[in-house]
C-alpha cells in the first residue's frame, strides 16, 4: 500500500485522542478520523491517515478528545424563550400562571427563533442530534435544517385545540404533511407525537401509532412522568399508563417514551418486552419533583435508555454534559451503590443509545468506518480537566459545555474553535430578546 | 456635591447589572462598584460613580452581572491530582486501592502544585474564597497566597501517624505554628481541623477545640457524613456523632461541620442550638452514596448552611455554579416540593452563608460599602443565558463556569477577561501532568 494514491476526503480530524465508543471501545492516542460524503471513511493513527488521505480540510484536535456527538433525546427546543421565566413554584401555579399563558402567545416566528437559539446552545455544548416535541414544528424542522443539526421532530398532539393548528383533525393532517414534506431530508425526520396518556384519548393514541406504523416513523410520547399521572390514568382506565398503552396495542420499538419515572416492575417488563425506548431526563425530573426514574432496573431488563434535557423551562439549559454528570451521580445515591451507572454507561446513553432510540440508523453514536460523521472535539487542555487518567470519567464528571471545541454533523463542520458556522448567534440572541419583552 | 472633587479609587467596575445580595436584595441595572484598599467604597449607578470617582483602573461589565464571589466552604484542593483516577467503585475499594495508595506518595511539592491547579480552576469558575482540609497545609496556604485567594486552611489531624508530620503531637504543634505564622495575613487564615469523629479520639477532638478557642480560630470537622459513620460512633460511644461532639463540649459557632448528611431531628436541634455552621456538598454526597443532607430542615431551624464541592476525587470538579444547580434540584425531588431551596436561597448558601461559616467578618458575600471587595463578573451575553427574566435563576440553573469573566479578590483583579493574572496556568498544568505520571 505504500505507493498507493492518497484517497481524497472532505475532512480529516488529526492529533486527537479518539474515543470510538465502538463495540471494542477502541481508543486511539494520536488518532485521526477521515470523513467523506457525511460518513466516516476511516479511523486510525494520525500519521497513517495523513499519508493515506488527501483531505480537503483538516481540523486540529491536539490535546483534545474526539468522540461521537451527543444526542439530546428529549427536549422542547423553543422553550429557550421561557428559560428562567418562573422557577421554584408549585407545579400547577407554574404551569397555569406562567408557562401556559406564555405559550398562548406563541407564533411560528417565536418557535423558529427559540429553536435557532436552542440549536446554537446545543451545538456549543456538544449536541449534534436532538428529538423535539412542541408546537409549530415545521419551524423547528426549518431551524434544525438551517443549523445543520440532525433532528427528529414532531408536532405535539392532544385532545384539546392547539394554539397552532386548532382542532385535532388538523393536527393529524399537519403531521402527515410534515412527514411527506421532510421525507427525503438527509438530517431532519418527522415523528408522530401524542403528548401523553392523560392529554390524549385512546383513539388519538391509536391513530398516532397507526400513522407512525404506516409511514415507518417513530412515535414519541411522555409516559409515566410522575405519580400523579399514574393515579389519573388508573382512575380513568383502571390501568397504569404503561399497561394502558400496552392494552391499546401501541407499544413497540418505534415508540420513544419520555421520562418513565413512575414505573413499577410490571411496567418495566412491558417496556422491555415491547422494545420501547426510554428517554431519561434527570434534571427536569428533579426540578419538577417527579422523582428519579429506575434507570438501573430498566437497563438490567435490556431497555434502551437514552438521555435528554427536557425543555429549558424545567432544567434550565440544554447541556448534556451537565446532564450526564447529574445522571451518573443521582442513581448512585438512589441505589446506595457507587458502581451503578458508571461513566461509560452514561456516555453510551448520551450517544449510541440516543441514536438508536431516535432511529437514526446503524453506527450513529460510534466512530467507525461507514457510520454517519457526527463528531465532537473536546478540548482537554483546561485546569479542570487536568490531569487525565481516564477521558471518559472527565467527560461525565468534569467537562463543561465550553470545552467543546469543534463539532461536525454529517461531515459538515458546524462549529470550529467555538465559532458557529451555520448560525448567527448575535442576531439570534438579539431577536429572542425582543420576543422575551413580549413574553414578560 | 456637584462640584466636589472626584474621590480616587483603585478600581471601578462599570455598566453591569449589580446583584448586591444585601439585606434589601438591591439590584442596580446600569450599576457600578467602586473599590479601594481591598474594600467596597461605593455601589450605585454607573454614570453617578463615574462622575464621583477617579478610578485607577476600570473593568467593563457590559452585558454582565456583578455579584459577590462564590465561597467553596469545603474542599481538599490538592486532590485535583487524583481527579478521575478512579470512579464508580465500592467505597472501600476506591479508598484502599486507589486514593490511600496515591496519598501515601504525597509530598509538599505535590500539594503545592495540586492546590495551585485548584486555585486556577476555582477562580476560573467564580470562587474567590475556599476552606481547605488536607496534608502539608503550609503549602496550601502558600498556594492560596500566591493565587491571591481568600482561604481558611488547616492541617488534617487524626489519631494515626500522618504522611506529613508523623505522630499526632507533631500535628498539633504544626497547627499551632501555622496559626502563628499566618496570624496577620490579610487573606489566608488557619483553622484547627480534626478529620472526623471516627478517626479522632475524644481527647484529640477536645484538644483541637481548645486550641481553636484559645487562638480564636475556627474548628473544621467532617461530621455525620453517612449512616456507616453514625453506626460506628454509636457502637463506640453509645451516641450519634453530633451528640458525641455535644457531650465532648466542642459544639459552638466556631465549628464548621462538613456534610451532616446522616442527622436526625435531635442532631439538627443540637447543631442549631450551638450555632454550628454546616457545609453541604451535594455532588460528593451523591457520588459516594452518602445520601442527601436534610438542608431544608436545617435551614428551618436557623442553621447556617454553606455550600462546598468537597475534593476532586469525589465530584470531580470544583465548580460551585454546577454545585448550586444540583443543590437546588435534588432537594426539590427529595422533599417532593418544587418551592424548596429556591435559587435565591442557594445563591446565598454559596456566598454570604459560606463567608459567615468561615468567619470572614461582616459584609463578605454582599456588595455594600465597607464590605471586602470579593466580586465576580458573569457574562450573560451567551445563548444559554438568553433571554434574561431573572439573573438569579440563570446563575443557579443555567450559568457555566466559563461565563465568569472577571474576578476580584480583596480589591485585586485576579482574572480579567478569562485570563488569570496571578497564576501561570500552562506551567501549573504541565507540572501537574508530570506528577500524575508518578501517581499512576
Ligand atoms: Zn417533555
Ligand atoms: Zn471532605
Amino acid at each position: 500500500m505504500k505507493h498507493a494514491q492518497p484517497i481524497p476526503c472532505d475532512l480529516l480530524i488529526v492529533n486527537g485522542k479518539v474515543l470510538t465508543l465502538d463495540s471494542q471501545d477502541r481508543r486511539i492516542r494520536q488518532g485521526a478520523v477521515a470523513v467523506s460524503d457525511g460518513v466516516i471513511l476511516d479511523v486510525g493513527d494520525t500519521a497513517d491517515l495523513l499519508a493515506r488521505t488527501r483531505p480537503h480540510k483538516v481540523l486540529d484536535a491536539e490535546g483534545c478528545v474526539v468522540l461521537p456527538g451527543l444526542v439530546n433525546a428529549h427536549t422542547h427546543a423553543a422553550m429557550t424563550l421561557f428559560r428562567g421565566l418562573a422557577d421554584d413554584l408549585p407545579l400547577m401555579d407554574w404551569l397555569q400562571h406562567h408557562i401556559f399563558p406564555a405559550e398562548k402567545k406563541l407564533t411560528e416566528d417565536w418557535v423558529y427563533w427559540g429553536t435557532l437559539l436552542a440549536c446554537a446552545e446545543m451545538i456549543l455544548s456538544g449536541t449534534t442530534c436532538f428529538c423535539d416535541m412542541y408546537l409549530f414544528e415545521h419551524k423547528v424542522a426549518q431551524a434544525a435544517d438551517e443549523a445543520g443539526m440532525r433532528a427528529l421532530v414532531g408536532e405535539v398532539l392532544y385532545d384539546f385545540p392547539s394554539p397552532h393548528y386548532g382542532p385535532l383533525e388538523n393536527g393529524l393532517r399537519f403531521t402527515q404533511d410534515l412527514i411527506a414534506e421532510w421525507k427525503d431530508h438527509p438530517l431532519v425526520r418527522i415523528a408522530v407525537e401524542p403528548h401523553a396518556p392523560y392529554t390524549c384519548s385512546p383513539d388519538l393514541i391509536r391513530a398516532c401509532f397507526h400513522m407512525a406504523e404506516s409511514h415507518g416513523v417513530p412515535m414519541v410520547i411522555h409516559l409515566s412522568e410522575n405519580q400523579a399521572e399514574v393515579e389519573e390514568i388508573l382512575r380513568r382506565y383502571g390501568k397504569r399508563p404503561v399497561a394502558h398503552l400496552a392494552e391499546l396495542g401501541v407499544l413497540s420499538d418505534r415508540v420513544i417514551a419520555d421520562h418513565c419515572v413512575a414505573v413499577d416492575e410490571d411496567d418495566m417488563d412491558l417496556l422491555a418486552r415491547h422494545g420501547v425506548h426510554v428517554v431519561h431526563n434527570p434534571e427536569s425530573n428533579l426540578k419538577l419533583t417527579s422523582g428519579i426514574a429506575p434507570v438501573p432496573a430498566l437497563l438490567e431488563r435490556g431497555v434502551n435508555v437514552a438521555l435528554g434535557t427536557d425543555g429549558c423551562a424545567s432544567n434550565n439549559n440544554l447541556d448534556l454534559l451537565a446532564e450526564m454528570d447529574v445522571c451518573a451521580k443521582i442513581h448512585k445515591a438512589a441505589a446506595q451503590d457507587p458502581t451503578v451507572l458508571d461513566a461509560r454507561t452514561v456516555l453510551n446513553m448520551a450517544t449510541a443509545c440516543g441514536a438508536r432510540a431516535l432511529g437514526f440508523g446503524d453506527g450513529l453514536g460510534r466512530i467507525q468506518a461507514g457510520a454517519p460523521a457526527d463528531l465532537i472535539v473536546v478540548d482537554f487542555r483546561k485546569p479542570h480537566l487536568t490531569p487525565v487518567y481516564d477521558p471518559v470519567s472527565h467527560l461525565v464528571y468534569a467537562a463543561q459545555a465550553s470545552d467543546v471545541r469543534h463539532s461536525v454533523i454529517a461531515g459538515r463542520v458546524v462549529m470550529e474553535d467555538r465559532q458557529l458556522l451555520t448560525l448567527d448567534v448575535e442576531r439570534i440572541c438579539a431577536h429572542v430578546r425582543t420576543i422575551a419583552e413580549k413574553v414578560r
